[in-house]
């Protein structure tokens, strides 16, 4: 059943997709959009991407069922709090946040109990930003974690898996804690080795980066994020990222003394053991 | 000028894809091909891939102008050695190994003045092995290493030079030395990266690597690749190779401290040269 009213704040990549999405997808009566700067709301009314481009956050979420807040992970508590004394009673708010236990408390503090904050994250996106750069079918197939407190209305933990999952997603329950320690192994280190790998190489001769073949451009693309971004999203997240960096750098610092004693056993086994993680990819 | 007889021997993805770019590019005008196991050589013959598919290494580089050996790094002195004493006077071998200090020495050794030995690393190649893997168009655009050594013959260092350009590589001329420690960087490291964090999350929920987006996935492609293959390189490449990483541990260590300490500006500049290395990909 559609939503009557959509409503989507501050959109990137991830929200101009979620209203590319809802519209192909059906997921909503009326989709109506604020943006920050007004060079944007003028760019969103020209792209025709949503049905009202509004002028606030307020005036946009005055009549939502659901508000997606798509900021950046620093903004999307004080969003959250800027619009609760506008809402329809009974709305529910989401987020595509990539760290969540700070949001889902603060969200649903700053509701006050008018609304219900249910906190989500899909696992898409690209190194690209902008909602210019948005799709349609980014979330197909892809898992969305929704992360609810103990305390939220079921009813709007289910309002917000069925919304996800019309857009194409898969939906994974988990605590905010338990979604924080996964992203951290899954996409926060490996951002953090990308990042640190392209910076090393940084320091060395520029002509060594054109002579590299498809596996260093691979390894290394999501090192094209945006650095500010990623900085909240380090900031937020920094004690269960810097347990898994820690826990990784003690693996790495296992194949190097394997290597230095000329183990190769245990240098095949880790290479053996990346392969069948690799292989495993659905 | 075409090559009058081109020899492959033991062809993986790599010199599979020789034969095929050979052929698509009119670079030889006789293609000659030697595998070590019986069934390899009937799905040659099957599949057309050379002119003629011969029974040994030494028929197949009796008439040979140019010998390319794609075979893994732990075999190629060795078939070097084989067919030396059975080329024309004056035949130019090549290969495409990954490592080139040992090959490039004990190449030229094993020809003992009959041939010249010219060692090649295409930077071309993926996760997949076999030459049924191979392709046309592999080596287009791509770098090619060719590693001579102070004494090696000038006309023969073109006839590869130009061999491996024919084919539509970038050839870059450097010292076996050299190229040991740039693609300890620029490819080894990686891979040891890649391998890593694949074993290190593969001891993780297996549920986990299903919730990943496509940056864990290009993160961790190249721990695909073969571990066998994997382990000769890092065998014959450990000195540079283990210097590069303790190296990247360094800076690894550095983030980690920065994050720890929460100095948001160090961390945010390792993001920003992350990127700025990334986006000057060409």
């Amino acid at each position: 059943m559609p939503i009557d009213q959509l409503t989507i704040l501050a959109p990137g990549l991830l929200g101009g997709s979620v209203a590319l999405a809802a519209r192909a997808k059906g997921s909503a009566k009326r989709i109506v959009i604020w943006a920050r700067r007004p060079e944007v709301r003028q760019a969103l009314l020209d792209a025709k991407l949503g049905d009202v481009i509004a002028e606030s956050p307020e005036a946009a979420a005055a009549e939502a069922q659901l508000v997606v807040i798509a900021s950046p992970v620093d903004a999307i508590a004080a969003l959250a709090r800027q619009v609760a004394g506008h809402l329809p009673h009974g709305a529910v708010l989401t987020d595509v946040g990539s760290v969540k236990s700070d949001i889902a408390r603060d969200g649903h503090a700053a509701l006050r109990g008018r609304g219900h904050f249910v906190g989500a994250h899909p696992m898409a996106g690209s190194e690209r930003t902008g909602w210019e750069h948005g799709s349609a079918t980014l979330f197909e197939g892809r898992t969305c974690f929704v992360t609810p407190l103990p305390e939220t209305d079921p009813r709007a933990i289910k309002t917000v898996a069925d919304f996800w999952r019309s857009l194409g997603a898969k939906v994974v329950n988990v605590t905010p804690a338990d979604h924080d320690r996964i992203v951290a192994h899954i996409s926060h280190l490996p951002q953090v080795l990308a990042s640190s790998l392209g910076a090393f190489l940084a320091a060395k001769d520029p002509a060594w980066r054109d002579y590299a073949g498809n596996g260093l451009r691979d390894t290394t693309r999501i090192a094209g994020s945006d650095p500010e971004l990623w900085r909240t999203i380090l900031q937020q997240n920094r004690t269960e990222i810097l347990a898994s960096l820690q826990n990784f750098q003690g693996e790495l610092a296992s194949f190097e003394q394997a290597l230095a004693r000329q183990d190769w056993d245990a240098v095949t086994s880790v290479l053996a053991r990346g392969k069948q993680f690799r292989d495993g990819f659905r």
